[in-house]
């Protein structure tokens, strides 16, 4: 294909991420390594999407050589959940079913609830519980997924969280979370809630997360081993551009910017042929010339990411829209029909979702309500 | 009586105390006060081992006015514990007795295992264990005391505690408590939770503790009435002097000044005989023409502040002493054979206590094992 439009897009430049935060980039011997284990090949790692790890490597020494890993990753519910907080998780579900492994899920409400002036306790909680309907419809095994509040677990870990709270001092989460003496001591505590979870097993665990959450499993792997447990491992996404345009990533405070996991269908279409950020150029004789410029082009981005996983068509849509023969109102068209299709499943997979069985009933949410960490 | 040995006993400046911490006096009519509505006199109150106090008068106005009130307490598990750490327990039993109120008692094991590098937590366990046997052999109210550990009884409170700590901040909790760059993010949120059991019913808190104990309520009285509660009263003791002599308290890190609940009746004698600081004087023929300084001798303290309840007997110990026709063995004899009769009734209770019901069974407890405090 030749075209990631990550690597240029807007003002992102993700070779110098991995620099500035220290991790590695996925070589193409390791992604090799990945789908050769996984049995098939991921659209989100064959195209770049997911381009960064710490410890990936070590991952799959342990799931070759039989000791296994699992997999954590996690939502704070400060509101509605929209299409690019999602597909990590997509990727993640394609980790769990392929390895057969397990899946924590951390709902932060006491996060949210602490780093919110505005918001009351009860928003938080009908916040979290819409997310974890939304999390439940993306199709987890629910005998290996556990989805846990951390207001309603803390009686099974808060004396593991006092282990983990021991060993880190107000010096680091300053340095590390930009804390200051104004911040409020709930938050403070925080971090070592949400480092909690890779200690849930003694197998090493992978957290699928975009880069910009690197920074909070620093201090895991700073203080893991003095608690007899492994550094985490983590495999880091790209943002998914907003709507309007490839800077930044989607965001949940301007609400045209991205596409909600409740938006119907029309409210989709309008959305994407309205805002969504076209590379197509200013008029129809300079776009036949020059044909559209892919890689600021936001539908043709969304479609690389995961709306279009076939290689073959993604390549006829980049020759053609490139070339300027297509033109952006038929990308966006195939774009909003794509979306809305996945939203269709989503929503349906949404009503039927067994919520209880991840919470509480399934195999591994009973297990874990049963253990007490000290 | 007139002898009060608290008030010129070592270093400690009482009047000085209650100056710098801010609190007000136990006056005459207040005392008086309290004592006719309890519907007798307490001998702690009446030597003025208890001293000082926040809004005791307004807990008095809630009593006459039928809104009452209820008492919290609390015990870190540091260790055994000594005759020192009983006393006001032995205190806050009279409240509850006179009263008929509620009372909650706190065993912070995370606030222990946070601030002690060496300690671990199964160290912290069966600390807690032991001392909660002995709390319960004071013998309060089964049905309206709750004695709970803090990391068992997290998952009713946890969401208040995100409440209190939102409203606190590094900067206050680095102004009251000390806490530097270098303390532990656990005991950084710590404060939220000793905050907590001042929240747990609507009316107003009293806390017995000793004076030192005080700063740890400024932050709850600055924001109780935030989160739509009261602010906490507090009725503040003395020191009990430790064997060796009136200066500072009677402290657990040096074995030999203390008298351990668990210390056996020759270990008692023996140790008040040896090293209980005495205000006799060197020789027999000085003694006799000066008699002794109770203002400094020890065994004549303990014996004012609990063990001769009796003011017509202390009065006349205070005369055959000071005048020097008692010898400091007599008194020392006295006050051995005052302890284990103390000690003895307290380790016969200790074996009937019925933990399980201040814990589990009682009603309060069963009340608040049933509450989730939101």
């Amino acid at each position: 294909m030749g075209v990631t439009p990550w690597e240029v897009s807007g003002n992102i430049d993700y070779e110098k991420l991995i620099k500035e935060f220290g991790t590695s980039g996925i070589t193409p011997a390791l992604r090799a390594r990945v789908e050769r284990n996984a049995g098939e090949s991921n659209v989100m790692l064959r195209r770049g999407y997911f381009f960064s790890h710490r410890d990936l490597d070590l991952v799959m020494d342990d799931y070759e050589k039989g000791r296994g890993f699992y997999l954590y990753t996690g939502r704070g519910p400060s509101g509605p959940m929209h299409i690019g907080h999602l597909i990590p998780l997509v990727f993640t579900r394609w980790l769990q079913e392929r390895f057969k492994v397990n899946l924590y899920i951390e709902i932060t409400d006491d996060e949210k609830f602490l780093c919110r002036r505005e918001e009351g306790w009860e928003d938080i909680g009908k916040h979290a519980e819409q997310n974890i309907r939304d999390i439940a419809a993306v199709g987890f095994d629910p005998d290996r997924t556990f989805i846990f509040r951390d207001s309603e677990y803390i009686g099974n870990v808060y004396p593991m969280l006092l282990k983990i709270a021991k060993k880190v001092n107000f010096s680091t989460v300053k340095a590390v979370f930009g804390f200051t003496n104004e911040t409020n001591i709930g938050f403070i505590f925080y971090p070592a809630y949400q480092i909690m979870p890779t200690l849930f097993e003694k197998k090493r665990c992978l957290i699928p997360a975009a880069i910009d959450q690197d920074p909070y499993w620093r201090v895991q792997r700073d203080i893991a081993e003095s608690l007899g447990h492994q550094k985490t491992a983590a495999i880091h996404s790209k943002f998914l551009s907003p709507l309007q345009g490839a800077e930044g990533k989607m965001s949940s405070s301007v609400r045209e910017s991205a596409i909600w996991l409740d938006d119907d269908e029309k409210t989709v279409r309008k959305k994407i042929m309205k805002y969504a950020f076209s590379g197509g150029r200013s008029t129809l004789e300079e776009h036949r010339r020059l044909g559209a410029d892919l890689s600021v082009d936001v539908p043709f981005q969304w479609l690389s990411v995961l709306f279009e996983p076939d290689d073959v068509e993604l390549k006829r849509i980049a020759g053609e829209y490139g070339s300027g023969r297509m033109l952006t109102g038929e990308v966006k068209e195939i774009l909003a029909g794509k979306v809305n299709e996945f939203l269709e499943g989503h929503r349906a997979r949404r009503e039927k979702a067994d919520v209880k069985k991840y919470m509480r009933t399934g195999k591994l949410a009973k297990e874990m309500w049963n253990k007490r960490f000290e």
